[in-house]
């Protein structure tokens, strides 16, 4: 919205602006840590706009290990002012727990209000979401660079707060640059072009819905793709056929989430995807009467790595036997019947667990985290390269049910007790021991 | 966009919760505090929206005094975890700065993790606005609710950033829904009614233009209302006046912001008005090439205060000969001339300085601030009973020259330096002493 | 869209062509007719746009005499090629009906084609809408002109197709330029201002709707005023009431279309209601799915006008008692009793007929013709100035009964049988003779 | 908008309706003929949006054969009422003109009151569209539904009026509907895909533009491709090349017009390009500062054909030697140079004219006709099988030039002078005569 015009005359002052830090060979395009220390010293807002566009500009023109020294230089220069935290401390000390929000807005580093302030200019939030990808991968690198990915990650929460995304449904009336990204994006089936795009988009038993911010206007955050079935789905392949015959919408019992992909990854750690099923649910309830179970197909993709490892271990989760099937799983050996398979999956899905307590399997903890039971497990339902080499094939159906979804999340993260079907139970009885609750 | 089926299956169930803590009388609206406790407490987000939702819905049947309680205990039951604050001055005691930033995250309170999840309810961003409104009500009450307040403040401002606004012009294609409360909010100059917005929104050398929120979107933030014109206006009436000719918008050479308007009380501290002038120059200079001059017609609103004070004072500002003529000035004593009138309006412009050392008059500090010339004083400008009673009819030109709003603004925040025209400065030249810079 | 500059490009040569007839004293204005020529004549289409758009310029500045000249020219000048239509009625009648579409062709008037290249000019329709109903008043001075008039009802007719309408719902949403026309054009009961605007279309049981036209699409064409109620409605008073209390729009049974406006005087005799009351009750419908009954609250024009005749001739439909009662009537003398009252307006709707054998009244007729069912007579149900000096205050319900509007439609456009209620039927019974089917 | 159910009630009924007329083996699907006479037979429009729908389900369940003998049913029976023409014709020729009129009225075939009632139905316009695109069809086999054809030409070109129509731009923004749907109607350079398609709508020196109208508003009915260019382009590949670097916009001095389609048969005859190229003209004037040419880059289509007739025709255009050259270009014989070439093409389109006299090659009829210059002839410029196979790869540039538009399209209308540069008239002087005008 703010022309280039007001930038162009501001910017030649800025040029003017001495650059004392050298970050490698960019020195032409501007120095940005000097630019961001302009930014922070003004006293008003002038020109605060353009400052801050300079600095996406300079930042723009570094290379990767550019980045990272900037990144360095950000996280050491915009810290605590430590003078103002050890005058806070002693009042704290001496005033008790009435100064003690004083202290904190004591403590803020000066990347945060940093941070704010890059984001008053034209594009700024994607800017700073694309930033954090980078930062992402320079703290791999550099550890001490996870503070200053906090701040980021502190800020970016509170402004992707759920109360600001808006849900849209995509479909084949949406503009190519937003589905082009939506091909793109897609982490779990791959969208093999625009027409594969269309059968997942513009048939009548498909939806797909994606949570946007007003500031990332034709950029979705996450987005699910939803199939309505007469029946709970126990494959992948027929849902994604070519050729399969569209369901009348009206005759539909059930809705399908069997993909949910996160399309930033500046805003990793940034949970989405539980408001976005809920509210999916919403919409579909509203739209079709015959919907009565809302279920995922979800894949299992720490299966066979968990399996492999338990293999080896006397001491673990599998009998003697299960031990040995892993081995003639992965021979292709057709002496292991779809229901040993699944038993594995079963103790996988139920008993394996992560250091905090919860499910070891990443998609399992996703969807018990938000109170959904763990309600079929599938043998030879995702037959691709990955899938088999994930999980044998395996797909399991998280089932969403509004009534029990408050007691499933609430037991699950007291005690992880993990709700999931009879059936699933009854799969995982011959392992050694169990945590399942009914 | 969350329908309401979803919360009443929820809400059942929420109704069971324990009501410990009673707040008043309103015990069937549910308990707020309760609420707020369950909505902090629930490790997951399973019903987290409804919660919200149910807090609103408390807070929104207590009566004053009650919210006072409210605001009382959120203050008091969320703030600092005293023994993770502890902890933390411990090891950054020990390990120095790098753990300053721990130490900032460990001494968050409470309540700013609650007004974040406030938000994430439907319509939670204008609820927690007007409950900040209520705040501020409550503060001048009670100032142990300050801190509070503060919360509030640091997450709105992070919220309403710059970044996220949208500029809006408002015209008669505008619904009636947000120029009904342009009528209501306009703060300046009273719109007497749908006629009056008319001739202010809809006549081609007329312009409004607002800043909204995306999570507000059907109420303005600030808006300014800009005249077009053919030279620097003297007086408000020929702007306002019914029956004027339009002036046809080619041949303006003059945009005269004649009033700017904050909506949202919720929103005090919260600083649009710079960003909005600036924004609003640009959008002028781009429709139209003739524009060449951008001022104010901004009224004095403490300068008879200020005289009249000043005139007890025989070591102010004033001198005998001017501190004789505030009481003549009182009684509308034609002995007056217009001169002697600016004189002591120039005197308070330039040398009333507030406690930072700014400019004393607030309509002068904010213009100043975002680097504006003090242009003219006019005398008999606002002839209206407020005009009179505040500024015996003055009204004052600040000038927004682009390409000395830069030099202004620094000039003013290093040393108060004000800028103004060498009339003005003229004009102030037999009072005491000056620090009027050229 | 068009932007004025081709047009100023071609002005210059447009202006050199030769003005051969004056129109009176507008000859600086350019000569409409000659221009219209200079239209039609073109064998392509360079310049078309703006040459209409000057003969819209051209015929704006005619006075109301000239601007009846000027029709009156269009209408001889551009008549029939008599040549052309002297041939083709030749070989019509050599070669039989074969050749009547081609006479059709070769008949058809100038005017048309003119009328059609005018529409081409940026906002054309909007204009030849207004022009037509300046010619509805030149016609009603001056009877030639309806052969002209006869060509716009025409083509507008055909532009104005309902294929081409759109139904939009106004609320406190829509553009206040919208908005304003609304209270302009309510023709039933007047809207008393912007107050008494928002609560026909905020108030939670209001609702109206227009259907408006892509070519004009900041104008409506027609609208309609729908109160949401609980029981049929007897008088419009309490619809309109500033202090009512609001019904819960879900507790609401009944939808009262109490003011139906049309917009466009020159799109008189071209007809939208019918279209718009059937596709307001399918909104309805759908949106609300207590409603059960669609009613009109109407008011009855031609009563006492038909009364105060009837009460002259002894050989009409009243009985002398009737005709007796007129005068009481006009005298407000209170022995006349509601009933009997009802039972004149009874014997008015349902047996005085105009020439086509149609109900006289005419707002009767056009909800009977739309299939509708007279279902009761209300008196003292408008007690305005209009609702009494029109009708002693009567005001009726015209029932909207999908299942029966074929059948009544049928049964009245066949002979004239009106669909009334058993009550109404009998007050009529006690008239001379009746023409009531069940 | 009208939704279903207000149709199912009515469909019962309607179903009970007579089917007196057998069109083939389609008796399931109703009689459109029988439901034609009774859309056109109801007296009021009670039910008339219902049985307009009827009819187009019906009509899209008939067979090719089985639609031909429904439009030749329709002209039959929907044509003049010969009763009332002849009564019209026995005024007219007692009355004279001011009767005449009143027998173009009387004239009408009740097959155009038929498609205005169909049009009423939602979808009803494009329906009737996709109709004549099937009776353009059966025209072609039945020559003497030339009448009915006339009908739906007549009316769907007053429906389709310029002023009606809305200039749109395609970009990367537009739905994908709508953009997948331009590959399928680009006629002139195939679109190889959605990458090819975004070269061409994303690029920032490319624009794509269209005509629509608001009742196939997600359908275009004409589409225009632009490139930006630094001069005059001779030839299509470097303009559709796949990895050339683009031009900087504010670069460009040159529109390039380098292909125009037509989207709908069913629109044949009805003409839009000459609005279309100069209304884009137009938006690129006011977008682009720089712009000053307006050119197309054309095919040739008719080329090779007239040539090699002329190659037989002793009488005809050419002389002996260029005779010869024609069998030559046909081998891809290298002795034949560019000039030579390009003379050939330059006596077909300045000599070679059609039975009215105009160009003879259908593309130069139509920028000639809306007042462009032949500006230059580009050998080796379409080097594509189509190029080759009709034009030996020859293409041209006709020049928009705005000053000179309205004199050279008033020129070759009245008397077939066609515009050429100075260069092309001198490559056809060699020629045995000319009808270039300067």
């Amino acid at each position: 919205m703010i022309s280039s015009s007001i930038f162009n005359d501001l910017v030649a002052r800025i040029a003017e602006a001495g650059r004392s830090l050298a970050l490698g060979t960019q020195a032409t395009a501007g120095d940005p840590l000097a630019l961001c220390e302009r930014l922070l010293s003004g006293k008003g807002e002038a020109t605060g706009l353009a400052i801050a566009q300079q600095v996406f500009d300079a930042y723009g023109g570094l290379d990767p290990e550019s980045r990272q020294g900037f990144f360095r230089q950000v996280s050491e220069r915009f810290g605590v002012d430590d003078g103002a935290l050890e005058k806070a401390v002693e009042t704290w000390r001496q005033e008790g727990s009435t100064a003690a929000r004083a202290l904190h807005f004591a403590s803020e580093p000066r990347s945060q209000e940093l941070i704010r302030r890059l984001n008053r200019a034209p594009g700024g939030t994607k800017a700073l979401v694309d930033m954090r990808a980078d930062l992402i991968d320079a703290v791999a690198e550099d550890a001490t660079l996870q503070q200053l990915d906090t701040d980021f990650q502190h800020l970016l929460a509170s402004w992707f707060n759920r109360g600001f995304l808006e849900l849209r449904r995509i479909d084949w009336s949406t503009p190519a640059a937003i589905l082009e990204k939506i091909i793109a994006y897609e982490a779990v089936h791959e969208i093999a072009g625009w027409d594969d795009l269309r059968r997942r988009v513009a048939a009548p038993d498909r939806r797909l819905y994606g949570f946007f911010h007003p500031a990332l206007s034709d950029d979705p955050l996450i987005f699910v793709e939803v199939a309505l079935t007469a029946a709970l789905p126990d494959a992948i392949r027929p849902i994604l056929a070519e050729d399969r015959e569209p369901l009348e919408p009206g005759k539909a019992t059930t809705a399908v989430f069997y993909s949910i992909s996160n399309c930033q990854k500046g805003l990793r750690s940034i949970s989405f995807g539980n408001f976005l099923i809920k509210q999916v649910v919403e919409e579909l309830r509203r739209e079709f009467d015959g919907l009565t179970t809302f279920v995922t197909l979800s894949p299992v993709p720490g299966l066979r790595r968990w399996a492999e490892r338990e293999a080896e271990d006397e001491e673990g989760l599998l009998g003697p036997e299960q031990r040995t099937r892993v081995a003639l799983l992965n021979k292709d050996d057709p002496a292991v019947v779809d229901d040993e398979l699944l038993e594995l999956a079963a103790v996988y899905l139920l008993q394996a667990r992560g250091r905090r307590g919860g499910a070891l399997d990443p998609v399992a903890r996703f969807h018990l985290g938000n109170g959904a039971r763990l309600e079929r497990i599938n043998a030879a339902a995702d037959l691709s390269e990955r899938g088999r080499a994930n999980a044998w094939g395996v797909m399991v159906n998280y089932l969403y049910d509004l009534k029990s979804i408050e007691k499933n999340h609430e037991a699950y993260a007291n005690d992880g007790s993990i709700a999931a079907s009879t059936a699933v139970q009854r799969l995982a009885r011959s392992s050694k021991r169990s945590s399942v609750h009914v």
